[in-house]
Parts: structure tokens; C-alpha cells; sequence
């Protein structure tokens, strides 16, 4: 079967209803793409697409976005609280079901190429894709944004695009391209008013101050139900999984006499996320992924 | 997109691969079709072959292979140790992903139309697909085998055929089709050589002495590892999950001051089934299945 994969453009018009719309048509002209979802930001101007296919017709419909983005959008003009330095300003590519990492770094060049060549949008190979670990940061990438990266690229080698000559399209900028890991939208709510508990817990679970690697995680207070949340995002289940994180909440929670009131996870979470917590919780013995009949379909 | 279904028909061939191969190569000679498995059991003179496919390729698939089996097996010179009535013994449909049951059955009794139409070959519609309870379960329709039923059915209207006159096919016999929920092959190893813990325990957690609904279960002595092992069928995972077996062995186990080893999934299980396991042991709220992101692909 084609390699499935899933694509989050992020795009930087967030207001105007109509011009996002002609950009979620380009994508959506491709046959056998997906449309999953669509949701404009007015305050940040912004806007992040999702969609699925196989890896060609998700990179044809990512080089289609990213063309009608260049019409419709100019950062000459553009406002927004979100850092952006590109009219498409993000295309992540995601590997679902069998398909490697391998295979969505490979698209990811593909369609920075014909950026290139189609568009004259020239774009940094980020993530997985990324050709020095320089690059691999998003947020260190867009620093300069639309307006400094116009000026500096030319000029400082540091600078320099990946695919593309050492300038940045006058209005559509340029884009950061790259192929990651799925990432996990995962909340565990707890029987307190107390935010501090949150935070203490959160500090102690998130790589950045010791805890789990591949774990974001902050305190956030819960007004209305009366409780605390440790808001995470799971940027490799494979390497923390869902269950080790909520486990450990669990138990940091159970030193201070709180009970975890339950879990949720925020928008879409890829099956073997899931998988994952059922094998360690069911203590599964020589399972294999495959076993799973609707991995076969993919 | 298309309703995806599995299809696990029985065939009265299992020493023969020359003929299953035939009638296999009838199967996936249908578009849209994806073979899973093939398995021989000469013991049981019987095949079993598992494909997947949009609703309306896999009907046809298995119209197909009923039909290649009719012209490959006569079970008037058939013998093995399995009970069966017809050289397609039984045609099982089962939803996947997003397909209803009702879809199914649906389907079953298209097929069962053109096995009548096409090879006059008489069916029964068992499981979700019985037009009476009566018809469902079926070891009691297979009761008198072959031999018997060529006899009976043309005198005995409580035989009479769902589908198809009254009359069993000369060679092929008759056939059961129908829609069933997907069953699980479930194993709970305890750390015991005692056979009687597992046997008990099994009695306390299968349906058919007062356990747990659509259950089955036994105990077993896993010699070589010096472990005894609770044997489950779990045949509607959505009625009774298999976390909720899961976790009471283990407390049955416990009282018997015995530690659960591990478990273990014998062949193919489907997501969902998996899913509702991650979801109970992270107590997640608000979730629904349509958030595991290849759910939205199939």
C-alpha cells in the first residue's frame, strides 16, 4: 500500500475566512488527499491545516497550499502576535501507519525543491530533515522573521536556505519544511485547587527540568471544574509513552494525597499512541504492532 | 470512504494446497481485495483464508472463492475431524473501523443471494445476520453435517434453507453466512504450576458459568514455562473489554496470593478493541475513537 502520511501546513492568514478557503481548495484538488481540519487563529492571524494521503498526493497538495498561499497572502502587510517568516510559514510532514520517518524526509526535500523551482520560495529543511542540528529548531529558524530574515539572508551564510537561492520571496518569505513526529496533545487533571501542585508535578515530569525526554509539560489551573491540570505535549510517544507519563503523574500526586481525576487528549492522536498504553497496561507478551487488524489497511 | 470488512470464510479442503491455492487465487483475483492470511489444517480437512476490501469487493471476493470451491471439493468423498456442511462451510463478514454491523449483515445476505443465483448453492443466515434466534449459533445448524443434511433439509421444514430452495447442494452442500462482531484470542499466564487455580479462575470469569458476558474461557498448564494460563475468547470486546478480565484475574489471582505474568493476543485484534484498553487505563474523558487519527482513513 502507499505510504500514508499526514501534513500540518501552518499558513499566515488567520482573518480573512475567504482567502484561507482558496488555499485549503488548492490542497484539497489533489486526488486522494484528506481533509481533516481546518481552524483559523484572528489573534495570532494564522491558520494550520491538516490533512492525509499518500506521501505523492500529500506533497502535490502541500506544493498546491503553498502556491495559493503566495497569491493570497503578503507579509509586507501581515500582522499577528505568532512569529511567522513565510506565507506558508511551516509544512510538517508526519509518518502514519507504516510508513518511516525516512520516507517523510525524503518528501519533505521533494517539496522544498519544487517550492523552488515552482514559486521561488526557498525553505530550511527543519526536524528530521534537518541537515545540522542547527536546524533542527523551528522557533531558532523563524528569529529573525519575515522582516529580518528579508534583510539578513542575503548577507549572512548562517543564514543561508537549504533549497533555494540566499534570498527570501519578496511577500510569500520563506518556509520551513521538514518531516517530525507526531505530537500528542495530553492533559491529567488533578483533585486540587492547588496550582502549585500542577506546576511542582509539571516541572518534575518535563524533559527541560529533568524529567521524562520527549515531555512539555506546565501547570495550568482547571476554575471551573475545581482542579489543576499538568497540560503536556508528547513529542515522541515512542520514547515517553502516555502511560509512563500518567503513571508517574499518579504516583507524584499520590505522595501528596491527590487523586488524578482522569486524562484527556486534545484533538488527534495516532493509533499506536494508544497501542502502546494498551500493550504495557495489559502486559502484553511478544505483540507486535501488526497484530492490529486496521494496521493492515494502511 | 468505503465500509471496510473483514471476511473469514471456513473452506472443507485443508490438505489439498493446490485447491485452497485455487480458490485463493479466485479471492484476490477481485480488486480492491487484500489477502491477510491463509491457514491449512489437515487434521480438519479445512483452510481458513482472512482478506479485507471495500464491503462490495469483498462480497464479491468471497462469491468468488464459494465458487472455486464448489468446482475444487466434493464433500461426498470429504473427511475430517471438523464438523461441516458445505465445502464453504462458512462465510463470516465483520465490520471494521467505522462499518456497522447492519452493513454487514446487509452484505451477508447479498452474498447468500448469489450463491443461490449463481452456484445454487442454499445458505443460512447465522450470527447477527439469523432471521430468527434459533439460526444464530452455528454449531447447532452445522449439527447434522454434511450427510445429514442432504437428507433432512428437502423434508424437515425446521432446516429449511434462509436462502436458496430446499434442497442441499449435491457436492458443496449448504453454507452459513453471516455478520459476527470480531472475537479476540485473549491469554492471562499466572505465575503457578497449579492447573486448578487457572481452570478456576476461568470458570469464575467466562459468561457460560456466571462471568463476565461474551466471554469464553479455560484453563490451561503451560508445561514448558512452568506457568498455568487463562484461554479466552472474547467475543464481543466491546461488551466486555479486555482490561476488565484483565484486571479481574489479576485480583483473583492476588487473593490467591499468585502474580499475573503477562498476557497475550493469539493472531489479529481490531483497534478499537485496544483503544477502549489505553482509554480505561488512562481514564480519559471526553475522548471518542474518531480522535485516533487512522480512524479517519479507513
Amino acid at each position: 500500500m502507499a505510504a500514508m502520511v499526514e501534513c500540518v501546513p501552518n499558513f499566515s492568514e488567520g482573518r480573512s475566512r475567504a482567502a484561507v478557503d482558496e488555499i485549503v481548495a488548492a490542497i484539497c484538488a489533489q486526488a486522494g488527499v484528506r481533509l481533516l481540519d481546518v481552524s483559523l487563529d484572528a489573534d495570532h492571524n494564522r491558520s494550520v491545516v491538516t490533512f492525509v494521503g499518500p506521501a505523492e498526493a500529500v506533497g502535490a497538495a502541500a506544493i498546491a497550499g503553498a502556491g495559493a498561499a503566495a497569491k493570497v497572502i503578503d507579509l509586507r502587510t501581515h500582522q499577528g502576535e505568532h512569529p511567522r517568516m513565510g506565507a506558508t510559514d511551516v509544512i510538517p510532514f508526519i509518518p502514519l501507519g507504516g510508513t518511516t520517518m525516512a520516507e517523510c524526509v525524503s518528501l519533505s526535500r521533494h517539496v522544498a525543491e519544487e517550492l523552488w523551482a515552482r514559486h521561488r520560495i526557498p525553505s530550511y529543511l527543519y526536524e528530521e530533515s534537518a541537515a545540522s542540528p542547527g536546524r533542527r529548531n523551528l522557533a531558532t529558524l523563524r528569529k529573525g522573521q519575515f522582516e529580518g530574515l528579508s534583510e539578513q539572508v542575503p548577507r549572512n551564510p548562517d543564514l543561508r536556505p537549504d533549497v533555494g537561492e540566499a534570498r527570501v520571496h519578496p511577500s510569500a518569505g520563506i518556509t520551513a519544511v521538514g518531516a517530525r513526529h507526531p505530537l500528542i496533545a495530553f492533559n491529567v487533571n488533578l483533585a486540587t485547587t492547588d496550582l502549585e501542585v500542577a506546576k511542582a508535578i509539571a516541572r518534575e515530569v518535563r524533559e527541560s527540568t529533568g524529567g521524562f525526554p520527549a515531555v512539555k509539560a506546565m501547570g495550568f489551573a482547571l476554575a471551573e471544574r475545581g482542579l489543576v491540570q499538568v497540560s503536556m505535549n508528547m513529542t515522541r510517544f515512542e520514547v515517553t509513552g502516555l502511560h509512563t507519563v500518567f503513571d508517574a503523574i499518579a504516583r507524584k500526586a499520590q505522595e501528596r494525597n491527590i487523586a488524578v481525576v482522569g486524562s484527556e487528549i486534545v484533538g488527534l492522536v495516532p493509533m499506536d499512541a494508544l497501542v502502546d498504553v494498551a500493550a504495557a497496561s495489559l502486559k502484553l507478551e511478544r505483540f507486535d504492532r501488526s497484530q492490529v487488524l486496521e494496521r493492515r489497511l494502511l
